[in-house]
């Protein structure tokens, strides 16, 4: 389809629909997730682990197939990199994810009882960590988390019996456990910014793109080098 | 069949049987993963939220094929209106449900060892929150809840291999762990109609109506004219 | 075939060492998840709710097949009632179980660094609550539970591509966060006699079979009764 | 094929980039989950139960049928015996899953914030316990992990629709819960000899060798003798 032609489609308008509020679902639950209770310090990392594991299974239900339920720009980066989204949709896609984690923060944030827990909804370097070691974990957990994705599509074209939406929610928790006391393990630019726009808190937001995007790209990238089954490359949302 | 039918069908005391006990374990559940042990301060919301989801895949396996285990008032309302059960069915089946809950609060309660702690039993809202703030968390939580169920159902239509079970039970979890500091997350009235009446609390019992039901008919309707593959609508139970 | 031939068939025994080795694993799981870490107060309902589930999940993919993996003599004793198995088989698989939790009882309690620990093997009923009330929240656990069990068992028969072993599994998890604080959740009376033996404590004992027994009951023959779709009992193993 | 064509060949590069990568995230996910918060006193086993079950339920997905997602050496050698790899492969897979550990130690002990915290990365044998009680205890584990694996090989033969891959990462989270609080329930030499490398302490680090390949021999070859359907024995990857 030429651009004129995909701006003018019913399904096109939907599936930035579906980003939207995929990405608003997903980031009130980790935001949600993150909120200590009355005069309890934070929660451990197994809340935002949770989750984001059963969110991200509960979204791949409603709108896998509509738009892939991406709702993570680095993701959607990763698939224009390995050519399975085209640029217009991609930027739309990442668009509509932003907005959608802004708003989740905006509405949790007017529903706080106390506005400095709003604290808790930031991906931030620990203080005794650099931020060198923060990216190269956000790497780490964002590689395993796009790569089971990548896997995952992989298996869908040859009719595996094993459940792909359960095994991406997984990996989103196996993310939030290996990187959670290190850098926060945000693994997704649109849940990082927010929080920072809603809170002013911007500090080291950097990490929370550059660490995510390359973690994908490579995850991408290495799996349609070394592992992909299949050599024809097709789009991913026709 | 005509309602002179339904009310002689062995198929129609079944399911309405079959509301009835899925939501007296449901209720049972969360309620029984919200007291707190001897001399300790309230659980926090991961009890809850792995109790509703644990409880909704296993009842989903047993009265998802009778009466689609709704064992939520609010999904059966968001159902009758998007024509999918006829309004003598879904006033029976809130009744069973509102039932079930009750009895399950009143078992639970009878078996507490301190009766003071069924306050832990009951939806609050927190004393720093006003009812607005409550209210649109309810809406939120319950619209991703029913939004996975409707997803889940037009899934099914289609002979996916993915465990749609499994989907709905998570998306329970995922409300809980979104809302629970907020508006406690009930996402259904009868589980917190059933606590009120044993424990005769009703402050602010009008916002577990409303905003479930609000959600689950804002999924439903969205569902319906956004994402809905297949334009002819099915009877959920014939 | 007849008892003699059973005794002298192969796949008899293997049945019986599943049942053994499946019950040594399942009780291994709940009683290790309940032993607290030094100076640390008793593990909430959390531990042995998460261990019972995953641990019958991986049971059931071992043993399912071979002996039914139903670990559990009041499973055993409801699937006699509805005359899935018979009275041989069903006697002999009560024995290996018990003789399997007794194992693995005794095998946890000689790893144990402080013997004392092992009160937190033994299903009590708390101070506060009588026979009664205990009883009563075993015989709802256990209901829910069996009562899956049986709706699994429909599905499978229908080939259902909904995951039944997740289903059984989380039903445990189910039953443990309703009842953990109440009566222990036992729900199997192998997994309480096991620990009985070994440390001795007997009090109220009876409860953790009279209970589970009257739940797997009530959920065999109801589901029978109301609920079963094909009317031919088939055995459950052949 | 003999050696000489396997290492030549391109899929058996891959298949060793897998167990490399796939041990890589796995340790990754142990460690991260295992690293307790500033302040905080080392988290309980359910971090760990619940990391290794997710980060192997992806990466089953991920690599299961490049390499067979083994990532543990005690479960290589296991197949080595019952005859489904042969020697030069397995030897492979061991050395890449070991480099693969150690790597994971290595990044996540460089990103500690406080190096003294990695002693909670360490498998250590509690010093109330002897070794032979420890020792018991991982056999125990990983004889009930391992037996899993063999009986999902077992049931993909037969193309259950049951989930394999949730079955294997639940029974490694059964095995933590089961042993964790005796001996840390490694279950996986390769994830105690990182750590072990990284932080220099050897302290009865044999019983994380003998006592995994002990219960991994012992679960393949009752699996093969006492429970396996199809006597032709196949081979895993071909």
């Amino acid at each position: 389809m030429t651009w004129r032609e995909d701006l003018r489609s019913r399904k096109f308008w939907c599936a930035i629909l579906a980003e939207l509020l995929g990405t608003l679902v997903l980031v009130s639950a980790v935001l949600g997730a993150s909120v200590p209770g009355p005069e309890e310090a934070a929660v451990g990392p197994m809340y935002p682990a949770v989750a984001v594991g059963v969110a991200i299974i509960a979204l791949s239900h409603c709108f896998g197939e509509i738009s892939g339920a991406q709702v993570n720009p680095s993701l959607t980066l990763s698939l224009l990199a390995t050519r399975r989204l085209d640029v217009l949709r991609a930027l739309v896609y990442i668009a509509a994810q932003c907005f959608g984690a802004c708003l989740a923060a905006w509405i949790l944030y007017l529903a706080l009882p106390f506005k400095t827990t709003a604290e808790h909804f930031v991906n931030r370097v620990p203080i005794e960590l650099n931020a060198a070691q923060a990216l190269g974990i956000e790497v780490l957990c964002t590689f395993q988390m796009v790569f089971t994705v990548y896997s995952v599509e992989d298996q869908r074209r040859r009719d595996s019996p094993e459940p792909g939406n359960l095994a991406i929610g997984v990996a989103h928790s196996a993310g939030v456990l290996i990187g959670a006391r290190f850098s926060g393990a945000s693994m997704n630019p649109a849940r990082s910014l927010g929080p920072a726009i809603v809170t002013g808190f911007w500090e080291n937001h950097w990490i929370y793109w550059i660490g995510p995007v390359m973690g994908a790209l490579l995850a991408g990238v290495s799996h349609e080098f070394f592992f992909a089954r299949s050599v024809s490359r097709q789009k991913l949302v026709a």
